[in-house]
């Protein structure tokens, strides 16, 4: 039998999927598990972009451009110009959601061998993303007790080498649901001026920020124009996940130049997705008003009833769905396979992600879990009331 | 500025966009361009997959598994055991267009460095796939004489070293329209067992096969189940290419396991895709037989015409809706190119893809041009006409 390639062996397995098996056990078994794991909001995509996809009028379902329709692409500037984002239809490469915009990018900029600085914990397919491109992720540890507020400059100097070619964001952060401020990203403005890399911006979470607060984009600092890439997608922001809809963002034409080479290799984005797309930029304001309202009482509910609970520790994150706890737990990995296969409150368990999953530095995140608020306020407080049971008969709690 | 990765530099530019600024000049000059470069089908998509579409009934556009959902999969493998393939929904990974499918299978098997045999001409984005996974591609020619057969199997062998890894084969082929025999895929049967190496299939055109003659695959074939993987898409199957659906086949359960692992670092496929994907399996045979009629009259119009021109030669291919000619010419690239920019009759000229494009080999190809028929009969014959007018006149002919 052939043997399988050493990129593949090597090739993460999704830290969240690891407890699949058990949690459909669990159910087999008939209990209720409720699952604060997942990044799969419950929110309604809205009604504009589902019938766009009802309303579609053609008969040959053709491959588009490789850098997506010049019309989605025209429609897109315009909402990214209400943000302030200064581009044109031609700084736009659209992708297979923000994964593919994540993949096209970092080939585009990085090869075997080169390293890319990430702050962790970060989203965990990352590691999957850069192992496909034999590229390596140098960490920054990130703490919980400041919120996963951006690591001193100085530790990311103390990374940097001939083979680092870029730092890689999240804001608003999966899994911590940090928001970076102005100042922090000045601060990595700075240094990738200094050392001339590239600043890959993941801002899948854009639309959600909480309590006033403003969302700000690499797209808006001055002088950096050719360093940023920005990673899009409508997964999120519309819920319309399984639409696999991103783009990525470039003034640097080199960098789109050659992104496009590699679009035009896979042929197209999909068509009916930019049909629905098109349709969503004109999602009413109210929509995202009630998203947030929503979203912002859960977070409440949640991080109120985590810190009440004896030694669990968490702050109140900015933005995404999202937050990242301490628990007085042993180990992460076996609290949460544990929930789903030893413990049941009423017949009931709750699914977690282990933060371990979040980490590449060994041992981080230990005792720590994130908690995705994509269930109503009331589903939410029965999963806490489970959490809350567990934790008092745990038996490796610490 | 920071610099583009080599891979990046290296990504080859896809051969038939090159001459896109051109045809996009003869059209702004007002002339009627013919069309017979592309493989975007002129052919309408089923109404039951335009109906599912149009009937989708769900509030929120979500994920599916990484692997695709199940009912479309059992769907799938319904379809491929109806042709004999005899699997099960759990060898079948959905992947965003036959593209997709091979960029997975490729970093699934292949490393940095590893060899990967592919007979010539062949489908020339398999040159930006193999460059993504710092892979080497090993030509063997193929030749116009005998409409491009299997190149003799002592061909092959001469070729492998401890760095091969696959052969990788397409029937029907694009661009050249060969079907395989049992016997040809007999032949790389044996030599993939004898040295231990996959057998990727590309059967993108399966569907299309002329004159009464059958289609066979890999997986028909006996004792060889861990080394062939299937690369397939709906693209010209249904004329869905804008839906960007296609799938990876495998028995080797390493193999797909590992697979998955790529699949799940990208999440999903698209949801809506996988509904009217499992729709179009209920095509009935009705279209699929008034298509091949209409594609058989198109080849044989082309065929026809093209032999009875001075100096101008081609086969009639068994598949697919592409044909390599030889025509009296120096040089493709500057043919194909002078035709858009400097040839005219009754203010009607057509684009043809160089052949030279699909040719590895340096210098193979240089007097051959890859036609689509992707026109109607009528549009054809008036393009069939603009060539012959052109050869008459075309500075370079040889
Ligand atoms: C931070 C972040 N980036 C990118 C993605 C990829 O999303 P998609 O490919 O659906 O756009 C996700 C999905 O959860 C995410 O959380
Ligand atoms: C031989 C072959 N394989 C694969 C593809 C990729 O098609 P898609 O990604 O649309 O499925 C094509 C498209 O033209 C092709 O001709």
């Amino acid at each position: 039998m052939p043997e399988i390639s050493k990129k593949g062996q090597r090739m993460p397995a999704s830290p969240i999927r690891k407890l699949t098996p058990f949690a459909d056990k669990a159910k087999q078994e008939g209990k209720k598990v409720y699952h604060l794991n997942i990044g799969q909001p419950d929110i309604e995509t809205p009604e504009g972009m589902l019938n766009a996809i009802k309303n579609i009028d053609f008969n040959i379902w053709a491959y588009t451009p490789s850098e997506g329709t010049l019309s989605y692409r025209e429609k897109l500037a315009e909402y990214y110009n209400k943000l302030g984002y200064d581009i044109t239809p031609q700084d736009i490469i659209v992708t297979a959601g923000g994964s593919e915009a994540i993949t096209i990018a970092l080939m585009t900029c990085l090869d075997e061998g080169d390293e890319i600085i990430i702050p962790e914990p970060f989203y965990a397919n990352y590691n999957g993303f850069a192992n496909q491109g034999g590229i390596v992720v140098k960490p920054i540890l990130s703490y919980i007790e400041n919120g996963f507020a951006l690591p001193p400059i100085s530790e990311f100097e103390k990374l940097i080498t001939e083979k680092t070619k870029a730092i890689f964001i999240c804001s608003p952060n999966n899994p911590t649901g940090y928001l970076y401020t102005r100042e922090e990203l000045e601060a990595l403005k700075e240094i990738c001026l200094k050392y001339d890399l590239y600043l890959f911006s993941d801002e899948a979470y854009r639309e959600f920020c909480y309590d006033g607060r403003t969302f700000t984009s690499p797209m808006h600092l001055e002088g950096i124009d050719d360093n940023v890439i920005v990673l899009d997608t409508v997964s999120k922001r519309y819920s319309a996940c399984g639409a696999r809809l991103g783009c990525l963002i470039t003034k640097n034409k080199s960098v789109w130049a050659t992104a496009l080479k590699f679009a035009q290799a896979r042929l197209s984005p999909g068509m009916v997705e930019q049909i629905a797309g098109e349709a969503a930029v004109d999602t009413p304001d109210s929509y995202f008003e009630a998203v947030n309202a929503e979203y912002t009482a859960r977070r409440d509910t949640l991080v109120n009833a985590l810190n009440k609970m004896d030694g669990v520790y968490c702050t109140s994150p900015g933005g995404a769905f999202y937050i990242v706890a301490r628990l007085p737990i042993d180990d992460a990995d076996k609290f949460c396979q544990w929930l789903l296969e030893s413990f049941t409150y009423q017949n009931q368990t709750v699914m977690l992600a282990p933060a371990t999953g979040f980490y590449s530095t060994q041992g981080a995140g230990l005792n720590e879990v994130r908690l995705a608020y994509v269930l109503n306020v009331d589903d939410l407080k029965k999963a806490i009331q489970v959490l809350e049971e567990a934790l008092k008969v745990y038996p490796g709690r610490a």
